[in-house]
Protein backbone atom coordinates (compact mmCIF):
# COMPACT_ATOMS: atom_id res chain seq x y z
CA UNK A 1 0.00 0.00 0.00
CA UNK A 2 1.71 3.62 -0.85
CA UNK A 3 1.61 5.87 1.90
CA UNK A 4 1.23 8.71 0.00
CA UNK A 5 0.79 10.95 2.17
CA UNK A 6 4.66 10.80 2.74
CA UNK A 7 5.16 12.38 -0.87
CA UNK A 8 5.50 16.07 -0.56
CA UNK A 9 3.95 17.37 -3.97
CA UNK A 10 4.27 20.94 -4.62
CA UNK A 11 2.69 22.72 -7.10
CA UNK A 12 4.36 26.16 -8.51
CA UNK A 13 2.14 28.35 -10.65
CA UNK A 14 1.04 31.91 -10.94
CA UNK A 15 -0.81 32.56 -7.68
CA UNK A 16 -3.48 34.88 -8.56
CA UNK A 17 -5.18 33.17 -11.58
CA UNK A 18 -7.17 29.54 -12.04
CA UNK A 19 -4.50 29.28 -16.05
CA UNK A 20 -3.10 26.14 -16.80
CA UNK A 21 -2.21 25.16 -12.83
CA UNK A 22 -6.13 24.37 -12.14
CA UNK A 23 -6.02 21.18 -14.36
CA UNK A 24 -3.41 19.82 -11.76
CA UNK A 25 -5.68 21.60 -8.77
CA UNK A 26 -8.85 19.65 -9.61
CA UNK A 27 -6.75 16.35 -10.06
CA UNK A 28 -4.81 16.75 -5.97
CA UNK A 29 -8.85 18.75 -4.77
CA UNK A 30 -10.82 15.15 -6.26
CA UNK A 31 -8.03 12.75 -5.25
CA UNK A 32 -7.80 14.55 -1.49
CA UNK A 33 -4.19 14.08 -1.52
CA UNK A 34 -2.60 17.14 0.07
CA UNK A 35 -0.68 19.38 -2.01
CA UNK A 36 1.33 22.71 -1.33
CA UNK A 37 0.58 25.64 -4.20
CA UNK A 38 3.99 27.14 -3.63
CA UNK A 39 3.31 30.84 -4.89
CA UNK A 40 0.37 31.31 -3.04
CA UNK A 41 2.23 30.75 0.17
CA UNK A 42 3.41 33.89 2.04
CA UNK A 43 7.29 34.56 0.76
CA UNK A 44 8.12 33.92 4.62
CA UNK A 45 6.92 30.75 4.23
CA UNK A 46 9.78 29.91 1.41
CA UNK A 47 6.15 30.87 -1.24
CA UNK A 48 5.46 33.53 -3.96
CA UNK A 49 6.30 34.27 -7.31
CA UNK A 50 10.01 34.65 -6.30
CA UNK A 51 10.26 30.60 -5.26
CA UNK A 52 8.48 29.81 -8.72
CA UNK A 53 11.18 32.11 -10.57
CA UNK A 54 14.26 30.76 -8.82
CA UNK A 55 13.75 27.39 -10.07
CA UNK A 56 12.92 29.05 -13.48
CA UNK A 57 16.06 30.25 -13.49
CA UNK A 58 17.61 27.04 -12.83
CA UNK A 59 18.91 26.48 -9.13
CA UNK A 60 22.24 24.98 -8.83
CA UNK A 61 21.50 20.99 -8.90
CA UNK A 62 18.14 20.64 -11.13
CA UNK A 63 18.68 18.18 -13.79
CA UNK A 64 16.13 20.18 -16.25
CA UNK A 65 14.99 23.66 -15.32
CA UNK A 66 11.50 24.17 -16.97
CA UNK A 67 10.53 26.48 -20.02
CA UNK A 68 7.10 27.97 -17.96
CA UNK A 69 4.76 27.13 -15.44
CA UNK A 70 3.10 25.50 -14.05
CA UNK A 71 5.53 22.32 -12.93
CA UNK A 72 5.72 19.97 -10.12
CA UNK A 73 8.24 19.38 -7.51
CA UNK A 74 8.33 15.82 -5.81
CA UNK A 75 11.65 15.65 -4.34
CA UNK A 76 14.45 16.02 -6.94
CA UNK A 77 11.99 15.57 -9.94
CA UNK A 78 10.92 18.37 -11.16
CA UNK A 79 8.07 18.16 -14.29
CA UNK A 80 7.00 20.56 -16.17
CA UNK A 81 3.84 20.66 -19.04
CA UNK A 82 0.70 20.44 -17.28
CA UNK A 83 -0.42 17.11 -19.36
CA UNK A 84 3.31 15.76 -18.44
CA UNK A 85 2.65 16.52 -14.82
CA UNK A 86 -0.91 14.89 -14.70
CA UNK A 87 0.75 11.90 -16.81
CA UNK A 88 2.77 11.65 -13.83
CA UNK A 89 0.51 12.15 -11.31
CA UNK A 90 -2.89 10.07 -12.59
CA UNK A 91 -1.68 6.75 -11.62
CA UNK A 92 -0.12 8.06 -8.46
CA UNK A 93 -3.43 10.07 -7.79
CA UNK A 94 -5.91 6.97 -8.72
CA UNK A 95 -7.30 9.30 -11.83
CA UNK A 96 -6.49 7.23 -14.92
CA UNK A 97 -6.78 3.56 -16.37
CA UNK A 98 -4.40 0.71 -15.27
CA UNK A 99 -3.88 -0.53 -18.82
CA UNK A 100 -1.28 1.59 -21.17
CA UNK A 101 -3.97 2.35 -23.52
CA UNK A 102 -5.66 3.69 -20.98
CA UNK A 103 -3.08 5.86 -20.12
CA UNK A 104 -2.16 6.77 -23.81
CA UNK A 105 -5.75 7.55 -24.58
CA UNK A 106 -5.87 9.84 -21.35
CA UNK A 107 -2.93 11.71 -22.14
CA UNK A 108 -3.57 12.02 -25.87
CA UNK A 109 -6.80 13.70 -24.86
CA UNK A 110 -5.46 15.84 -22.01
CA UNK A 111 -3.11 16.97 -24.90
CA UNK A 112 -5.83 17.82 -27.17
CA UNK A 113 -6.89 19.86 -24.43
CA UNK A 114 -3.73 21.58 -24.42
CA UNK A 115 -4.06 22.67 -27.77
CA UNK A 116 -7.54 23.99 -26.95
CA UNK A 117 -6.56 26.38 -23.55
CA UNK A 118 -3.09 27.79 -26.34
CA UNK A 119 -6.46 28.67 -29.28
CA UNK A 120 -8.59 30.26 -25.82
CA UNK A 121 -5.09 31.93 -24.98
CA UNK A 122 -4.69 33.29 -28.28
CA UNK A 123 -8.17 34.84 -28.66
CA UNK A 124 -7.27 37.58 -26.56
CA UNK A 125 -3.37 37.48 -27.48
CA UNK A 126 -3.53 36.32 -31.30
CA UNK A 127 -0.27 38.88 -32.19
CA UNK A 128 2.26 38.83 -28.99
CA UNK A 129 2.07 37.64 -25.39
CA UNK A 130 4.13 40.85 -24.53
CA UNK A 131 1.51 42.85 -25.73
CA UNK A 132 -1.57 44.28 -23.70
CA UNK A 133 -4.90 42.74 -24.63
CA UNK A 134 -5.68 46.70 -25.58
CA UNK A 135 -3.28 46.74 -28.11
CA UNK A 136 -4.24 43.62 -30.13
CA UNK A 137 -8.25 44.12 -29.49
CA UNK A 138 -8.60 44.55 -33.27
CA UNK A 139 -7.01 41.06 -34.25
CA UNK A 140 -8.49 39.46 -31.11
CA UNK A 141 -12.00 40.14 -32.22
CA UNK A 142 -11.09 38.36 -36.03
CA UNK A 143 -9.32 35.57 -34.00
CA UNK A 144 -12.15 34.85 -31.38
CA UNK A 145 -14.61 35.05 -34.27
CA UNK A 146 -12.95 32.10 -35.97
CA UNK A 147 -12.48 30.17 -32.77
CA UNK A 148 -16.31 30.74 -31.42
CA UNK A 149 -17.60 30.07 -35.06
CA UNK A 150 -15.03 26.45 -36.43
CA UNK A 151 -13.01 25.51 -33.16
CA UNK A 152 -14.55 25.93 -30.10
CA UNK A 153 -17.93 23.57 -31.63
CA UNK A 154 -14.61 21.33 -33.37
CA UNK A 155 -13.00 20.65 -30.21
CA UNK A 156 -15.94 20.45 -28.06
CA UNK A 157 -17.91 18.22 -30.70
CA UNK A 158 -14.37 15.99 -30.66
CA UNK A 159 -15.09 15.50 -27.10
CA UNK A 160 -18.69 14.76 -27.34
CA UNK A 161 -17.91 12.24 -30.05
CA UNK A 162 -15.16 10.21 -27.96
CA UNK A 163 -18.04 10.08 -25.06
CA UNK A 164 -21.22 8.79 -27.59
CA UNK A 165 -18.96 6.13 -28.53
CA UNK A 166 -20.83 4.19 -26.22
CA UNK A 167 -24.13 5.02 -25.38
CA UNK A 168 -25.19 2.24 -23.70
CA UNK A 169 -22.77 3.74 -20.76
CA UNK A 170 -25.92 5.82 -18.09
CA UNK A 171 -22.89 8.09 -17.06
CA UNK A 172 -19.95 7.79 -19.51
CA UNK A 173 -16.25 9.00 -18.72
CA UNK A 174 -13.79 10.16 -22.02
CA UNK A 175 -11.50 6.83 -20.72
CA UNK A 176 -12.45 3.78 -19.81
CA UNK A 177 -15.32 3.16 -17.55
CA UNK A 178 -14.18 5.02 -14.44
CA UNK A 179 -13.67 9.01 -14.00
CA UNK A 180 -9.89 10.26 -14.68
CA UNK A 181 -8.28 13.15 -14.74
CA UNK A 182 -9.16 14.03 -18.53
CA UNK A 183 -12.69 14.51 -16.86
CA UNK A 184 -11.68 16.71 -14.51
CA UNK A 185 -9.92 18.96 -17.22
CA UNK A 186 -13.06 18.84 -19.16
CA UNK A 187 -15.12 20.06 -16.34
CA UNK A 188 -13.01 22.62 -16.03
CA UNK A 189 -12.79 23.66 -20.02
CA UNK A 190 -16.63 23.97 -20.00
CA UNK A 191 -16.39 26.11 -17.08
CA UNK A 192 -14.05 28.65 -18.92
CA UNK A 193 -15.53 28.90 -21.47
CA UNK A 194 -19.12 29.20 -20.23
CA UNK A 195 -16.99 32.49 -17.82
CA UNK A 196 -15.40 33.33 -21.03
CA UNK A 197 -17.72 32.69 -24.24
CA UNK A 198 -21.38 32.68 -22.10
CA UNK A 199 -23.31 33.21 -25.37
CA UNK A 200 -21.23 30.81 -27.84
CA UNK A 201 -21.71 28.34 -25.09
CA UNK A 202 -25.13 29.00 -24.48
CA UNK A 203 -25.62 27.95 -28.61
CA UNK A 204 -23.49 25.81 -28.10
CA UNK A 205 -24.57 23.06 -25.86
CA UNK A 206 -27.91 21.61 -26.92
CA UNK A 207 -25.16 20.15 -29.52
CA UNK A 208 -22.91 18.64 -26.65
CA UNK A 209 -25.21 17.00 -23.94
CA UNK A 210 -22.45 14.15 -22.59
CA UNK A 211 -20.19 17.20 -22.05
CA UNK A 212 -22.32 19.38 -20.41
CA UNK A 213 -23.84 16.39 -18.15
CA UNK A 214 -19.75 15.53 -17.35
CA UNK A 215 -19.38 19.14 -16.46
CA UNK A 216 -22.41 18.98 -14.14
CA UNK A 217 -21.86 15.63 -12.91
CA UNK A 218 -18.13 16.88 -11.60
CA UNK A 219 -19.41 19.65 -10.30
CA UNK A 220 -21.52 18.14 -8.15
CA UNK A 221 -18.55 15.43 -6.59
CA UNK A 222 -18.31 16.07 -3.07
CA UNK A 223 -14.65 16.98 -3.29
CA UNK A 224 -15.20 19.23 -6.15
CA UNK A 225 -18.20 21.27 -4.71
CA UNK A 226 -15.82 21.75 -1.70
CA UNK A 227 -13.56 22.62 -3.36
CA UNK A 228 -15.11 24.74 -5.92
CA UNK A 229 -16.65 26.94 -2.61
CA UNK A 230 -13.31 27.35 -0.90
CA UNK A 231 -11.09 29.92 -1.22
CA UNK A 232 -8.28 27.53 -2.64
CA UNK A 233 -10.51 27.89 -5.92
CA UNK A 234 -9.46 31.28 -7.33
CA UNK A 235 -12.55 33.43 -9.07
CA UNK A 236 -12.08 33.82 -13.15
CA UNK A 237 -10.46 37.04 -13.93
CA UNK A 238 -8.88 39.32 -17.05
CA UNK A 239 -5.27 37.85 -16.49
CA UNK A 240 -6.13 34.20 -16.73
CA UNK A 241 -6.33 32.24 -19.74
CA UNK A 242 -10.42 32.52 -20.32
CA UNK A 243 -11.10 35.92 -19.89
CA UNK A 244 -14.34 37.30 -20.22
CA UNK A 245 -14.40 40.17 -22.90
CA UNK A 246 -18.02 40.67 -24.19
CA UNK A 247 -16.43 42.07 -27.52
CA UNK A 248 -14.71 38.60 -27.94
CA UNK A 249 -17.96 36.62 -27.42
CA UNK A 250 -19.39 37.15 -31.13
CA UNK A 251 -22.20 35.70 -33.17
CA UNK A 252 -20.42 33.69 -36.19
CA UNK A 253 -20.81 34.65 -39.06
CA UNK A 254 -23.31 33.53 -41.35
CA UNK A 255 -22.48 30.56 -42.88
CA UNK A 256 -19.08 29.71 -40.45
CA UNK B 1 14.87 -9.99 -27.02
CA UNK B 2 12.33 -7.91 -28.86
CA UNK B 3 11.67 -9.04 -32.73
CA UNK B 4 10.81 -5.29 -33.31
CA UNK B 5 10.63 -6.50 -36.98
CA UNK B 6 7.57 -7.61 -36.31
CA UNK B 7 5.37 -4.94 -35.02
CA UNK B 8 3.94 -3.46 -38.25
CA UNK B 9 3.74 0.57 -37.51
CA UNK B 10 1.70 2.88 -39.48
CA UNK B 11 2.02 6.73 -39.77
CA UNK B 12 -0.93 8.67 -41.33
CA UNK B 13 -0.25 12.23 -41.85
CA UNK B 14 -0.63 14.67 -44.30
CA UNK B 15 1.35 13.31 -47.74
CA UNK B 16 2.86 16.26 -49.04
CA UNK B 17 4.51 17.77 -45.90
CA UNK B 18 7.04 17.59 -43.27
CA UNK B 19 4.79 19.33 -40.80
CA UNK B 20 4.74 17.24 -37.36
CA UNK B 21 4.88 14.15 -39.00
CA UNK B 22 8.34 14.83 -39.31
CA UNK B 23 9.47 14.14 -35.78
CA UNK B 24 7.93 10.89 -35.89
CA UNK B 25 9.59 10.15 -39.18
CA UNK B 26 12.76 11.14 -37.77
CA UNK B 27 12.64 8.65 -34.91
CA UNK B 28 11.89 5.89 -37.08
CA UNK B 29 14.48 6.62 -39.50
CA UNK B 30 17.81 7.32 -36.87
CA UNK B 31 16.11 3.76 -35.43
CA UNK B 32 15.91 1.43 -38.60
CA UNK B 33 12.83 0.37 -37.79
CA UNK B 34 10.43 0.30 -40.70
CA UNK B 35 7.38 2.14 -40.65
CA UNK B 36 4.48 2.75 -43.35
CA UNK B 37 3.74 6.10 -43.84
CA UNK B 38 0.25 5.22 -45.00
CA UNK B 39 -1.45 8.31 -46.88
CA UNK B 40 1.83 8.48 -49.21
CA UNK B 41 1.42 5.11 -49.95
CA UNK B 42 -1.14 4.93 -53.70
CA UNK B 43 -4.95 4.01 -52.69
CA UNK B 44 -4.49 1.14 -54.62
CA UNK B 45 -2.13 -0.36 -51.97
CA UNK B 46 -4.78 1.12 -49.05
CA UNK B 47 -2.87 4.59 -48.60
CA UNK B 48 -3.95 8.09 -49.69
CA UNK B 49 -5.12 11.02 -47.25
CA UNK B 50 -8.75 8.64 -47.82
CA UNK B 51 -7.26 6.07 -45.24
CA UNK B 52 -6.21 8.68 -42.91
CA UNK B 53 -9.80 10.87 -43.26
CA UNK B 54 -11.71 7.28 -42.67
CA UNK B 55 -9.82 6.76 -39.14
CA UNK B 56 -10.37 10.34 -37.95
CA UNK B 57 -14.12 9.91 -38.88
CA UNK B 58 -13.85 6.96 -36.21
CA UNK B 59 -14.28 3.66 -37.66
CA UNK B 60 -16.50 1.04 -36.37
CA UNK B 61 -14.31 -0.64 -32.82
CA UNK B 62 -11.50 2.51 -32.50
CA UNK B 63 -11.76 2.62 -29.28
CA UNK B 64 -10.47 6.39 -29.47
CA UNK B 65 -10.44 7.89 -33.04
CA UNK B 66 -7.65 10.89 -33.53
CA UNK B 67 -8.62 14.52 -33.33
CA UNK B 68 -5.89 15.23 -35.73
CA UNK B 69 -3.01 13.88 -37.83
CA UNK B 70 -0.40 12.52 -36.92
CA UNK B 71 -1.39 9.76 -35.70
CA UNK B 72 0.24 6.30 -35.01
CA UNK B 73 -1.28 2.51 -35.38
CA UNK B 74 0.42 -0.11 -33.92
CA UNK B 75 -2.60 -3.07 -33.82
CA UNK B 76 -5.37 -1.76 -32.38
CA UNK B 77 -3.71 0.53 -30.27
CA UNK B 78 -4.56 4.23 -32.27
CA UNK B 79 -2.00 6.87 -30.97
CA UNK B 80 -2.49 10.42 -31.77
CA UNK B 81 -0.61 13.74 -30.58
CA UNK B 82 3.19 13.98 -31.70
CA UNK B 83 4.51 13.96 -28.35
CA UNK B 84 2.43 10.61 -27.07
CA UNK B 85 3.90 8.93 -30.21
CA UNK B 86 7.06 10.13 -29.33
CA UNK B 87 6.20 8.89 -25.71
CA UNK B 88 5.09 5.79 -26.85
CA UNK B 89 8.41 4.97 -29.63
CA UNK B 90 10.79 6.24 -27.50
CA UNK B 91 11.69 2.92 -25.30
CA UNK B 92 10.65 1.04 -28.06
CA UNK B 93 12.74 2.32 -30.97
CA UNK B 94 16.01 2.78 -28.26
CA UNK B 95 15.42 7.03 -28.31
CA UNK B 96 15.14 7.96 -25.08
CA UNK B 97 17.14 6.98 -21.35
CA UNK B 98 15.15 4.31 -19.33
CA UNK B 99 14.58 5.74 -15.97
CA UNK B 100 11.42 7.79 -15.40
CA UNK B 101 13.05 11.40 -14.79
CA UNK B 102 14.86 10.17 -18.42
CA UNK B 103 11.76 9.85 -20.12
CA UNK B 104 9.54 12.40 -18.54
CA UNK B 105 11.99 14.70 -19.05
CA UNK B 106 12.98 14.38 -22.81
CA UNK B 107 8.73 14.41 -23.30
CA UNK B 108 8.66 17.53 -21.18
CA UNK B 109 11.05 19.34 -24.03
CA UNK B 110 9.11 17.50 -26.63
CA UNK B 111 6.09 19.06 -25.32
CA UNK B 112 7.88 22.64 -25.25
CA UNK B 113 9.12 21.73 -29.17
CA UNK B 114 5.21 21.01 -29.53
CA UNK B 115 4.46 24.71 -28.17
CA UNK B 116 7.22 26.32 -30.34
CA UNK B 117 5.71 24.63 -33.37
CA UNK B 118 2.48 26.06 -32.65
CA UNK B 119 4.02 29.17 -32.47
CA UNK B 120 5.69 28.58 -35.67
CA UNK B 121 1.99 27.74 -37.36
CA UNK B 122 0.58 31.02 -36.18
CA UNK B 123 3.29 33.21 -37.58
CA UNK B 124 1.46 32.31 -40.57
CA UNK B 125 -1.91 31.62 -40.05
CA UNK B 126 -2.61 34.17 -36.22
CA UNK B 127 -6.02 34.56 -37.38
CA UNK B 128 -7.83 31.55 -38.45
CA UNK B 129 -5.92 28.46 -40.15
CA UNK B 130 -9.38 28.03 -42.15
CA UNK B 131 -8.62 31.46 -43.89
CA UNK B 132 -5.68 31.83 -46.68
CA UNK B 133 -1.99 33.43 -45.48
CA UNK B 134 -2.87 36.31 -47.97
CA UNK B 135 -5.90 37.20 -46.11
CA UNK B 136 -4.10 37.50 -43.26
CA UNK B 137 -0.90 38.72 -44.13
CA UNK B 138 -0.69 42.06 -42.19
CA UNK B 139 -1.74 40.37 -39.16
CA UNK B 140 1.30 37.66 -39.65
CA UNK B 141 3.35 40.11 -40.10
CA UNK B 142 2.85 41.68 -36.58
CA UNK B 143 2.74 38.02 -35.17
CA UNK B 144 5.48 37.19 -37.17
CA UNK B 145 8.08 40.34 -35.51
CA UNK B 146 7.29 39.27 -31.98
CA UNK B 147 7.90 35.57 -32.73
CA UNK B 148 11.24 36.90 -34.41
CA UNK B 149 12.30 39.65 -31.90
CA UNK B 150 10.47 37.49 -28.30
CA UNK B 151 9.73 33.69 -28.72
CA UNK B 152 12.25 32.44 -30.80
CA UNK B 153 15.00 33.76 -28.84
CA UNK B 154 13.06 32.78 -25.81
CA UNK B 155 12.77 29.08 -26.85
CA UNK B 156 16.02 28.42 -28.38
CA UNK B 157 17.90 29.87 -25.52
CA UNK B 158 16.25 27.85 -23.00
CA UNK B 159 17.11 24.35 -25.32
CA UNK B 160 20.75 26.20 -25.58
CA UNK B 161 20.39 26.46 -21.44
CA UNK B 162 19.43 23.28 -21.07
CA UNK B 163 22.31 21.99 -23.13
CA UNK B 164 24.95 24.21 -21.51
CA UNK B 165 24.14 22.39 -17.89
CA UNK B 166 26.98 20.26 -17.67
CA UNK B 167 29.43 21.59 -20.17
CA UNK B 168 31.86 18.96 -19.20
CA UNK B 169 30.72 16.70 -21.70
CA UNK B 170 32.11 17.28 -25.41
CA UNK B 171 29.38 16.14 -27.16
CA UNK B 172 25.74 17.42 -25.36
CA UNK B 173 22.48 15.80 -25.75
CA UNK B 174 19.18 17.42 -24.29
CA UNK B 175 17.80 14.65 -22.12
CA UNK B 176 21.01 11.82 -20.68
CA UNK B 177 24.05 11.31 -21.77
CA UNK B 178 23.36 9.57 -25.52
CA UNK B 179 20.75 10.83 -28.33
CA UNK B 180 17.17 10.83 -27.77
CA UNK B 181 14.07 11.58 -30.67
CA UNK B 182 14.22 14.86 -28.58
CA UNK B 183 17.34 15.91 -30.14
CA UNK B 184 16.23 14.74 -33.28
CA UNK B 185 13.47 17.15 -32.74
CA UNK B 186 15.74 19.64 -31.92
CA UNK B 187 17.59 19.44 -35.41
CA UNK B 188 13.91 19.73 -37.48
CA UNK B 189 13.46 22.49 -35.09
CA UNK B 190 16.88 24.13 -36.16
CA UNK B 191 16.48 23.21 -39.74
CA UNK B 192 12.64 24.27 -40.39
CA UNK B 193 13.60 27.77 -38.51
CA UNK B 194 16.33 27.86 -40.79
CA UNK B 195 14.03 27.63 -43.54
CA UNK B 196 11.38 29.67 -42.73
CA UNK B 197 13.76 32.74 -41.21
CA UNK B 198 16.69 32.73 -42.53
CA UNK B 199 17.88 36.09 -41.82
CA UNK B 200 16.30 36.12 -37.66
CA UNK B 201 18.04 32.46 -37.53
CA UNK B 202 21.78 33.95 -39.14
CA UNK B 203 21.25 36.58 -36.39
CA UNK B 204 20.35 34.38 -33.45
CA UNK B 205 22.82 31.39 -34.31
CA UNK B 206 25.74 32.93 -32.63
CA UNK B 207 24.49 32.94 -29.26
CA UNK B 208 23.11 29.20 -29.49
CA UNK B 209 26.14 27.15 -30.37
CA UNK B 210 25.47 24.13 -28.74
CA UNK B 211 22.13 24.00 -30.64
CA UNK B 212 23.41 24.49 -33.56
CA UNK B 213 26.23 21.72 -33.07
CA UNK B 214 23.12 19.41 -31.99
CA UNK B 215 21.60 20.05 -35.53
CA UNK B 216 25.14 19.44 -37.42
CA UNK B 217 25.84 16.39 -35.80
CA UNK B 218 22.59 14.98 -36.41
CA UNK B 219 22.72 16.05 -39.81
CA UNK B 220 25.46 14.08 -40.03
CA UNK B 221 24.42 10.45 -38.52
CA UNK B 222 24.70 8.08 -41.27
CA UNK B 223 21.00 7.00 -41.03
CA UNK B 224 19.49 10.75 -41.27
CA UNK B 225 21.87 12.02 -43.53
CA UNK B 226 21.00 9.03 -45.57
CA UNK B 227 17.50 9.79 -45.06
CA UNK B 228 17.24 13.86 -45.89
CA UNK B 229 19.70 12.38 -48.95
CA UNK B 230 16.51 10.14 -49.85
CA UNK B 231 13.16 10.67 -51.70
CA UNK B 232 11.70 10.26 -48.20
CA UNK B 233 12.22 13.28 -47.03
CA UNK B 234 10.12 15.62 -48.59
CA UNK B 235 11.09 19.57 -49.11
CA UNK B 236 10.10 21.92 -46.80
CA UNK B 237 7.55 24.03 -48.72
CA UNK B 238 4.98 26.50 -48.35
CA UNK B 239 2.03 23.79 -47.29
CA UNK B 240 3.86 23.19 -44.05
CA UNK B 241 4.27 24.69 -40.68
CA UNK B 242 8.14 26.07 -42.20
CA UNK B 243 7.04 28.44 -44.50
CA UNK B 244 9.45 30.71 -46.03
CA UNK B 245 7.35 33.92 -46.83
CA UNK B 246 10.55 36.36 -46.94
CA UNK B 247 7.68 39.16 -45.60
CA UNK B 248 7.55 37.37 -42.38
CA UNK B 249 11.53 37.38 -42.12
CA UNK B 250 11.85 40.19 -40.36
CA UNK B 251 14.10 42.66 -38.24
CA UNK B 252 12.81 42.58 -34.45
CA UNK B 253 11.71 46.36 -33.54
CA UNK B 254 14.77 48.47 -32.17
CA UNK B 255 14.99 47.54 -28.57
CA UNK B 256 12.69 43.91 -28.80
Amino acid sequence: MTKRNEVRYELYYWPGIQGRGEFVRLAFEEADVPYVDVARLPRAEGGGVHAMQELLDGVRGLALPPFAPPFLRVGDLVIAQTAAILLYLGPRLGLVPDDEAGRLGAHQLQLTIADLIGEVHDTHHPIATSLYYEDQKREAKLRARAFVGERMPKFLGYFERVLARDDSRREPYLVGAALSYVDLSLFQVVAGLRYAFPRAMARLEPAIPRTVAVHDRIAARPRIAAYLASARRLPFNEEGIFRRYPELDVEPEQGA
